[in-house]
Parts: C-alpha cells; sequence; structure tokens
C-alpha cells in the first residue's frame, strides 16, 4: 500500500490551506502552487515548498494540469489534492495523474466522467431505483405525446426548451385546462429564442429545498454517507448559507436519502469524498439532481457534525487503505452553520468589491471556525472567486448555532472591501430562516438592499438616542467609587456589523 | 424566574471574553470592569459597556467586590459572573451578590464555604462513601500511633508536618523497618521548621495522575456530571497541559469517579458548574482531592468532548432553570487537548517575560480553538497572570488531537515576548505523553531547558544543510516550463515553531 509523503495542493486561497493543515498534522509534507499574483498567498507561506506555476488566468496557471505534474515529478511529489473547482473535476486530469505514477486524491477518472454528464449519470444510476424528478425523459416534439406525459405526472409541470436556459421557453402549466395554451407558447418561445421547438415536460416542484449528501469510499467497495447538508439559500444558484442536519427532514427521510446517496456512488465504483445531490419538495419527497464528485466548499458542516475530518480521511482512502469509519459509528451531534464571505457588495447588486483588506480580524471562540486564505493588509485579488472566507459556528441546537453565527459576524471585523457580511446576518434573523420555513427562492422572496440600508438607520438612531440619553444622565449622576465614570461605550463589534 | 438580560463579568483577560461570547450569544448585554492598566483590554472592547474599577493592583480593582456591586446597580446590571481567580470562590462576595438583589452565576455562599476548608469538606461528604487517600484523620505526635496507622494503611507512606509546606518535613517511608528511623526525622524536622512536631501520617501514591470531574448543578437538586479532564502535566503544581478524556481511565472506573463527583456535588447542595478533584495511582484507585466551586480554567476541553456550553448552563441555573441536559444524554465524543500559553521563558526556570505582542497571529482550521484576551501590538501587562491563551484542540482521537496541537502550536506566530509554546511542544511529542504513561512527575522527570535549545540546533542544521542543497541543484537544473523555480522556500510556520 503507497503511503503518502508529499502532497501537492493544486489549488489556492482557503482550500488550499485546509487541506494542507491535514496534510500537516499526518506528517505530510506540503507543495503549494501558486500564479503570479498570489505570490504572497498565504496557502504559499504556509506550505513546505513552493512554486510559481505561471501568470494569473487560470488557464495559464491553476488549470495548467500538464505543469502542475511536472512540478510534482521534480519535488518527489506522491499525491495531488485538487481542492474543489479547477481540475477537480476533470477525468482527464484524474487521468494524467495516475499514468504519471502519482496518486490524484479524488475518485478515478470513470467516475467523474460518468457523473459529469446527465445523461450517463442517469443512465449509471438507473437499475438502483433512485428517485429522479418525474418527466419525459427526452425531448418531445408532438404536444399530444407531452400532455399525455403531463397528465401521467400530475400537476404543476414545467415544459422546457431542449436548448435553453435563462427561463427562455419554460412555462409552469398549473392544470390540464391550461396545457394546451401554455405549450402553445412555450414552444413559440422556444423557436424563437433557439430555433428549435423541442420540449421537455417535467414535474414542477414549487418549493424547492436544496439537501445534499456526503459520501465516502474506499478503493475496496464500502461507501458510507455522513448524512445531509441543506443548502437552500442560494443567490442566483449559488449557495450562501449551508447547515447540517437540514432542518426539513425526518429521521426516516434522512436514512432513505443516505441509502440513495450511497447507491448513486456505489452505481459507478466511487471511491474518496463526494457530494449526491437532491431536490426535496414540500412533502419530502426527494429526487436525485447530480453528483459532485470532488470535496464540495461546505464539506466543514459535516465535518462539525460528525468529527469526521473529510480531507484525513481523502488520503487514507487515496493511499488504498480500508475505511475505518463504518456506518453505524456515524450519528450527527449538535448543528453546524456555514456562511461564505463574499468581497461583494449586497446593495449594488453583489458587484465583486475587491481590494485591500484594511482590517481584517476574524471572531474566535467556542464553536466557531474561519476557513480562509487571507490575513489583514492582503488585496484580494480580481482574478478569481471574490470569497474571503467561510465562517462556520457549531453549537448544541439549530437555533444556538444561528445565535452563534449572528455574534461571530458581529465580532468579525473587515474593512476595505464590502462584504456579504450584513446580508448573512440579514439570512439569520430572518423568521422564515429560523423557522426552517424556507426553500431555494429564500433570497428572491424576501431580500432587498434596502432591508440593509434600513438596518444601518436603525442602529444610527439608536446610537444617536442612547448618546443623548447618556449624556443627560451624565449631567445628574456621576459614578462615585470608582475612578472612570461607567460609560456605556458602544462595541466595535457591533459598531462594524455591517461591514 | 428572574431572566438575566444584562451580566457584569466581573473578570479580565480571555475569561471575560469567553463569558461575554456566550453572553451575546443568548442575546444578553454585558458589562466589563477594568483596571487602568487595562483601558485598552480586549474584554473592554467586546463589552457593550465598560467601566474602570481602580489602579492597577488586583486589591484595588478586580477584588474590590464593593465597588463591582455598585456598578451593578448603576448599570442596571442583573447578575455577576466571576470567571475563575479573583472573587470566584469568595463565599463572602457570593453572599454580598445576592444581598444586593443581584444574581450570582455560581454556586450558593455555603457551598463555596463548605469545601473552601479541606476539614469542612471531609466532614460534609463523610456520609457518601467518597474515598479519600488513606491516613490519619488529625494530626499526630505519638510515634506509636503513627506506626500502628502506617502499618494498616499499607507502604509506602508520607509522613508530612502537620503545619508544613515546601517539603519540609516530609517523608517518604517504604517499610515498616524504615518508620522509625523516618518518622524521628521527619518531627525533628518539623520542630526546626515550624516549631510544632505533629505530623500526619497517609498513603504514599508514588506515580499519582490529577484527574477532576465536571458537574453541573441546578437549584433544583439535579446534577450531573459531564466525565473527566486529566491535568497530570504539571509544573509546580500548576496544570500546564489538560486533556479530555483521561487515556488512564476504564469506563468502569470513569462512571464511578463520575458518580463519586456528582454526590460530592450534592453534599454541599452545589449548584452551577464545578469541578470535583481527584488523584488516581496505579491501579486506578482514586481519591478525593477537592472541589474548586467555579469555573475552570480547563472548561474548554469539557466542552469540546460533549458539545456542552458550560457557560450558557451556568447562566441558565443561574435563573433557576431546571437543567435540561440529562446524564444519560451525554456521550464522550472525539479528544480534546488545551494547552496554557504563557509569556514565560521556559529556557531561564520559566521567568514571566511580559512585553508587547510584535507579531500575534493565531493558528486556525478546524478543531483548533484559541480563547485569549490579546491581539498583535498589545502589551501583556506586568501586575496579572503572564497567561496570553489557551489552545485548544479537538480530533477524533486522541494521537490526531496531538498532531493537531502541534500543528496548531507551529502555526503560531508570536514575537516580543518568549513564550511557553515550544515546552509545550516537547510535550506533546515526548513519548511517555503520547504512549499515556505518565504522571504528575512528567515535567519534573522529563524536561530540562536543554531539550529545547537542542531542538533549535537541530533545526537550524537541517535549514543549512537543505539551503547547501538547494544551492547546488540550482546550479544544474533549472525547472522549465513552470514561470519561477521550483524553490524550497522554508515555512515561515516551521521556522517560528520556538518562538
Amino acid at each position: 500500500m503507497p503511503s503518502i509523503k508529499k502532497i501537492l495542493v493544486a489549488n489556492r486561497g482557503e482550500i488550499a490551506l485546509r487541506v494542507m493543515r491535514t496534510a500537516r498534522e499526518m506528517g505530510i509534507k506540503t507543495v503549494a502552487i501558486y500564479s503570479e499574483p498570489d505570490r504572497t498567498a498565504l496557502h504559499v507561506r504556509y506550505a513546505d515548498e513552493s512554486v510559481c506555476i505561471g501568470p494569473a488566468a487560470s488557464s495559464e496557471s491553476y488549470l495548467r494540469g500538464d505543469k502542475i505534474i511536472e512540478v510534482c515529478k521534480q519535488l518527489g511529489v506522491d499525491a495531488i489534492h485538487p481542492g474543489y473547482g479547477f481540475l477537480s473535476e476533470n477525468a482527464r486530469f484524474s487521468q494524467m495523474v495516475k499514468d504519471a505514477g502519482l496518486i490524484f486524491i479524488g475518485p478515478s477518472a470513470q467516475s467523474i466522467e460518468i457523473m459529469g454528464d446527465k445523461l450517463s449519470a442517469k443512465r449509471t444510476v438507473a437499475k438502483y431505483n433512485i428517485p429522479m424528478v418525474p418527466g419525459t425523459p427526452d425531448a418531445v416534439e408532438d404536444r399530444a405525446e407531452a400532455k399525455l406525459i403531463a397528465n401521467q405526472i400530475g400537476y404543476p409541470v414545467l415544459i422546457k426548451a431542449s436548448a435553453g436556459g435563462g427561463g427562455k421557453g419554460m412555462r409552469i402549466v398549473e392544470n390540464e385546462e391550461e396545457f394546451d395554451e401554455q405549450m402553445e407558447r412555450a414552444v413559440s418561445e422556444a423557436i424563437a429564442s433557439f430555433g428549435d421547438g423541442a420540449v421537455f415536460v417535467e414535474k414542477y416542484v414549487a418549493s424547492p429545498r436544496h439537501v445534499e449528501i456526503q459520501v465516502l469510499g474506499d478503493q475496496h467497495g464500502n461507501i458510507i454517507h455522513l448524512f445531509e447538508r441543506e443548502c437552500s439559500v442560494q443567490r442566483r444558484h449559488q449557495k450562501v448559507v449551508e447547515e447540517a442536519p437540514s432542518s426539513c427532514l425526518t429521521p426516516e427521510i434522512r436514512e432513505a436519502m443516505g441509502k440513495c446517496a450511497v447507491d448513486v456512488a456505489r452505481s459507478c465504483g466511487y471511491y474518496g469524498a463526494g457530494t449526491v445531490e437532491f431536490i426535496v419538495d414540500e412533502k419530502l419527497n426527494f429526487y436525485f439532481l447530480e453528483m459532485n464528485t470532488r470535496l464540495q466548499v461546505e464539506h466543514p458542516v459535516s465535518e462539525m457534525i460528525t468529527g469526521v475530518d473529510l480531507v484525513r480521511q481523502m488520503i487514507y482512502v487515496a493511499e488504498g487503505k480500508v475505511l475505518e469509519i463504518k456506518q453505524e459509528d456515524l450519528k450527527i451531534n449538535g448543528h453546524a452553520m456555514e456562511v461564505r464571505v463574499y468581497a461583494e457588495d449586497p446593495t449594488n447588486n453583489f458587484l465583486p468589491d475587491v481590494g485591500t483588506l484594511h482590517t481584517y480580524v476574524r471572531p474566535q471562540g467556542n464553536g466557531v471556525r474561519v476557513d480562509d486564505g487571507f490575513e489583514q493588509g492582503m488585496a484580494i485579488p480580481i482574478y478569481y472567486d471574490p470569497m474571503i472566507a467561510k465562517l462556520i459556528t457549531y453549537a448544541a441546537t439549530r437555533q444556538e448555532s444561528i445565535d452563534k453565527m449572528v455574534r461571530a459576524i458581529d465580532e468579525y471585523e473587515i474593512t476595505g472591501v464590502q462584504t456579504t457580511l450584513g446580508f448573512c446576518r440579514f439570512v439569520m434573523l430572518h423568521e422564515a430562516f429560523t423557522s426552517g420555513q424556507f426553500d431555494t427562492h429564500f433570497v428572491k422572496h424576501y431580500f432587498t438592499p434596502e432591508v440593509l440600508k434600513k438596518g444601518i438607520d436603525e442602529e444610527e438612531a439608536q446610537i444617536a438616542a442612547a448618546l443623548v440619553g447618556y449624556l443627560m444622565e451624565q449631567s445628574k449622576k456621576p459614578v462615585s467609587g470608582s475612578t472612570g465614570a461607567a460609560v456605556p461605550v458602544k462595541s466595535k463589534w457591533k459598531a462594524n456589523r455591517m461591514n
């Protein structure tokens, strides 16, 4: 069995640091690669060795699999961890790594390839009886056939252009009576937009929740799941808040989804860490969406509730070891919450706001984890995803975890760039979120830039009122017996909450 | 039932921040008190309100219970959390707080008083059949009587002067034959040193381990325990490394000790968080030492393995609420390790080395918790305990927790003062510690300043050798295909490990 002694992390930022920390704990040496603008990045300073791999453009640096493999050979690297993004779901790269006699810390090229394509994924899982959103298996052009299928599925259904995207040629049909008219419109729109009238008909999930299952497999056919993460709070299909466990599942549904996810992984001979994504409707029917064949951004929430270090396990199974964790050993302990802190302006359509972190003070304390790749004084480069950090909290219950998140957000001090901290705080305090009554439309339904602006105004008004009251009090009664006055100093943490 | 809305923390530094963070998560306002040199301390900036309570000397500031209560009245404070040290085990203060109509977040004055005195504690727990180190109940002067008792206890026994301290008048007796001679010497020494020849005779535990049980009680008679912490690595009776669970207990002994600790708490009508300390011998016999009637410095390791926020629970029960956690709900998950990072020079007899923290970068990442009260640029005042931080790691197993601690120590960057980080690293890597085969004599047995100096030399030699090798390589083969050379840059974290 090969023992990994030196890992190259083919990534940057927080995930590169995240992987290196575990490698170091395992006594494994680390190699960083970096693009020119990342020369002074934390992941470069953290690694035992580091190599500049090219200029800013990812296509000329972080995506240059050939160069990366060359560096591995030169530095005696045994294994490559791809992180997420970049080359992590590139089947060709996985194969290249293997062909070069190195270990790819992730699944086989074949697993990546199968799950990377929706149709091949569907075909592969077919014999495992995995629930899919009911609908036409292929695009239809015949309207009568489409209606027949719609009637079988049951309303509401969604008609969507086969060549579609961006909502064009997409129609929700509430009942049979509406069908012909909406079909007509969908097809016309599809022809007008794409020159192709073929459409899919599928069950319309009006209030969907995004729930995904973390799986972990070894190279000997053992596959377990580490329960679910819920990632329903999304903005334009980008996850912004993730938590584990989900607030909507029952133990029975959880078990059924877990089993299903393990079957999906088994269907493609999966090993390593992976995620099986589902859509869940209001009646807790769940449907397979896709499998992500890599470590997920939001993996920390699963680590918190299970106590399993996923990167450590990925390295173990990449070495060919037998998974030591059994399904029955795993139990959900407590509740974890994660928000993604971006250098974006939530009051200006979430436009990236890169720049220098003039102030950067992380929240601390019991149950707070910050995964980031920056420190005070560093600049957030314009070339890459503007995520500053993942802020994770962990507590005994969901509400305590939310309360801790609000505390941690208020404690986070960032100046120099606009951030999404205030937006995340808004989500944490919103009744729909705290009550667990939300779906993937949360942001669209409840968020407007005004809720943040209003928040600031209210707070400023409160500070002003407090000051007036304080000054009036001061003129009356001095604090005796103490060497200073009882000054109600407004904490900087409070004042900074909207950064 | 009174609901606490505003808490004054009658303490400073990391524990004040620790308490305030939980208070904030619970929606409770916080008031800080501070001495003049602590004016810019983090706990002051963190609180919603803050009041200067007096000059540097604790007796004129943090110990001024009268002033503290006055501040509470002026600012509408409901409750006082005393932290540890200062007024935390002052029965009179607990009573004063109560008499002022405020809530003391801790046990009753009576509980503090009983457990504050060894003899009254012994008397109080008598009916609960708590194991004590076998010995004479009172001081004896009669040598024949002493020998009789020694024979009953079984050898080795310890003879110690009733008025003693500092090892004076203390003798270990290995067998009956030695007894008369050693007794003679002990009594002579006792008379010479203290003018009092009375001695105690008790069982000598040659290889003792310090294991303590965390208890938690409400005001309705419910008392639970949160398992043990082991604090055997001590330097001059000061704990330096703490962990949970202990590496020496069996499940049966753990359960017996837990039951015993709950009985000790019950014997004095205890409520709040408290710690029952035991000495454990090589055969896992355990003996009651004393009860600490407050939150302990090392409480985080218990929080990590149980998921219980002890400060939150202290506040709950102080409000008169019924403890919601049942004993059967509690389970040990994973392993937690804590080291105390002091501004002391381990190569110079651990002399305090206060000064300004020119560099202060905390370790981050999964399973690392830093409880501190400083940030970069702050000075460590000479007036108080020179502890900089508590560094806590949490992982699935003891060894992983140790590995993570070494990683975290290496990642900690502190310049401006000497610290005990290198000493803590030495403990973590010592075979006696990693194997679990150690006792309270660990530091005395294994540590000399030379082990740290040697470590530095070795590392410097390695760096030099690596550099020579690198420069030789450089002259031969440039890295082709990458825009930079594969420079084996020595990580700053590595280089800083001995700070």
